[in-house]
């Protein structure tokens, strides 16, 4: 154990018909006057969109809509919603939407407090203050509703960067599985694999010895590989849906890398790269990045692997353990290669430059040099 | 999967040393002068008394002390702070201590806001506002450090009941792992068998098919007699009393339990019944009540049982998984029979109407009536 802080102050309103809180929520929290962000067709289509907006005017809260953020949200609008928040003085921001629509509302709520261009927060201006944090999730991935991070990409400068800060903890998010049923099942197997990558990359990366953290961590990659597999074979499975939103929110909350000490994010940088590039969805990018990291790295900690080989498949081998993983993304139709993303493996240099940038942001470029990277690339050809 | 709530606010500053931080915590709360709660002896000579308030001094912050928290906290002593808090207008409560200092703070931080008497607060009345409680923890046990709940006893109609709020969850507490490796070895087997109970109560008594809980209780459980048994061969072993800490902070903080509809808690029902009338320390009075319930219980829930027999202890059926856990509490030297507590059998009848009202005040009376709590305590004859 290593020293840490623990604060997640987030409160999670989870089952069925939850969205009808929010009005009353944002009104307990003093609210009168929100800019409310969404993505693209889903939460039009579903209806979910009008009974939020029957919800807020039942609550007598002003609204300012502010749809069309993408699956990998981008600077260009994130600015366009800041520039809203300002002009119409709104009091919180409400997302609804999964991760990507999280996000931006993220950081437009730090852009809307401040004279800055909302960019510098995300190339190492510290967060001072943001607007509160509403959410009502769609989709299960990302763990955004309960943690304090916000990617967005930069698509001129093609940089996919995040901040990270105890300002953007959401208030209150709201998680009613019903709403992830719909959620299809190509996007259902790539939030799968996120999550899983969420809690591995601290497992693998950490020092030895910390056994409750890597016990919270085989809990959840044992719970998504359960309920996915029941999602696959029968999309509606109301439990397993139901599960595999919560498992997805405790992968990134902050839980499992309490007392672990120092660790890296490997993946998501390599990952961030790609999808910066090539507008992927992180999940798929991930199945590809992951296998082939995990066989480039297993020499390093083969006891961690060893262990997680026996704990989550029942097998004897580090490497028995990295092939079943890559099977199961194969199973659950996640791609593992890069062609299967139409990547060109004569791109992996350029892949290997963008996230060599991340890496020395994120203090682990000694560790992952360009040709470092490159050859982990190479293993997903 | 069943609806939820989840909502844990204390800020946790886990490490050596850190308890040098609550005067700027305070500060940056805004609070000027506290009541500080604390025990007996072992504050004092272990210097740790001194080294807070010297803290406090350094950082501006005005100080009524309030020593003499019994190990089982009674009621009256609760009053004594609620007028000293009154009458010096403190604007926090700061405990330094255990599970039972901590809970004495919180239910002083709930009579120092009201006109009413505090007992009231534990026979019905809703609490609706409490002062600010900060804590500087040196027990792992209660998880009361991360948790809305206080337990005291009314030694005049010997009821040992409980608040639980969501006002009293601690703002900041403050875990210095060193700060326990001078807990005595039998404190530390009591302590490990409250932690392992308050998983236990939940993971027996909800419907079965929640996965994802089972698993976190499953590790913490692990974890917890994985660390027991490093502390008892090495009573200073930093890393298990660091992960020790942490769990026993996990066991019961609201995560094992978000997500699994009802459940109840009846050997907690029973030992304070127990421990109302005979002040045997809490984690003693379980390690006696658990494995008479479980006996009793099996029957009712046996795949659970085998299901812990074949996790935690790798036995192939859930009577063997008692026998080992009573088995490792002997081991541990924590009592598993009434006798070795001084409890005469002829005092169950005695324990069983106690018990009673508390079934009854926790919506169990029908599952419990006195003659089923005597039958239970029979088996811990």
């Amino acid at each position: 154990m290593f020293d840490f802080t623990f604060h997640n102050p987030t409160k999670i309103i989870f089952g069925a018909d939850k969205e009808s809180l929010i009005g009353s929520e944002l009104t307990a929290a003093g609210i009168t006057k929100v800019l409310l962000v969404y993505g693209r067709n889903s939460v039009v289509k579903s209806g979910l969109l009008d009974r939020v907006l029957a919800n807020l005017t039942a609550s007598g809260i002003g609204c300012t809509q502010f749809g069309g953020v993408d699956s990998n949200p981008v600077l260009s609008h994130t600015r366009e919603g800041v520039a809203l928040a300002k002009r119409d003085q709104v009091e919180a921001i409400l997302a609804v939407g999964g991760g990507s629509v999280l996000d931006e509302a993220k950081a437009i709520a730090v852009g809307a407090l401040s004279d800055k261009d909302v960019w510098q927060f995300f190339v190492g201006k510290e967060v001072e203050r943001a607007l509160p944090v509403f959410t009502v999730l769609t989709l299960a991935a990302t763990g955004s509703e309960m943690n304090g991070n916000s990617v967005v990409t930069n698509a001129e400068t093609k940089q996919k960067y995040n901040i990270a800060s105890p300002h953007v903890y959401p208030k209150v998010s709201i998680l009613n599985p019903e709403l992830t049923h719909s959620v299809p099942l190509n996007y259902t197997a790539y939030s799968a694999v996120d999550a899983i990558a969420h809690v591995l990359e601290g497992y693998f990366t950490k020092e030895p010895g910390t056994h409750l953290q890597d016990r919270l961590v085989e809990g959840i990659i044992k719970t998504v590989i359960e309920t996915t597999d029941l999602i696959m074979a029968e999309p509606s499975h109301a439990k397993a849906r139901a599960s595999f939103m919560w498992t997805a929110t405790l992968a990134l909350n902050g839980l499992t890398p309490a007392g672990i000490g120092e660790y890296s994010f490997p993946n998501h940088m390599i990952e961030h790269a790609m999808s910066a590039i090539y507008n992927i969805p992180h999940g798929a990018g991930l199945s590809i990045v992951l296998p082939a990291w995990m066989k480039w790295y297993e020499a390093k900690n083969p006891s961690q692997f060893a262990r997680f080989a026996k704990e989550i498949f029942g097998l004897d081998s580090g490497k028995a353990g990295i092939a079943a993983l890559e099977q199961w993304f194969v199973t659950i139709k996640s791609p593992v290669r890069l062609a299967e993303a139409e990547i060109p493996a004569t791109d992996i240099e350029k892949i290997a430059e963008n996230a060599e940038g991340l890496a020395k942001q994120w203090g682990i470029g000694g560790l992952y040099p360009k040709e470092t990277i490159a050859e982990i690339l190479r293993l997903a050809v």
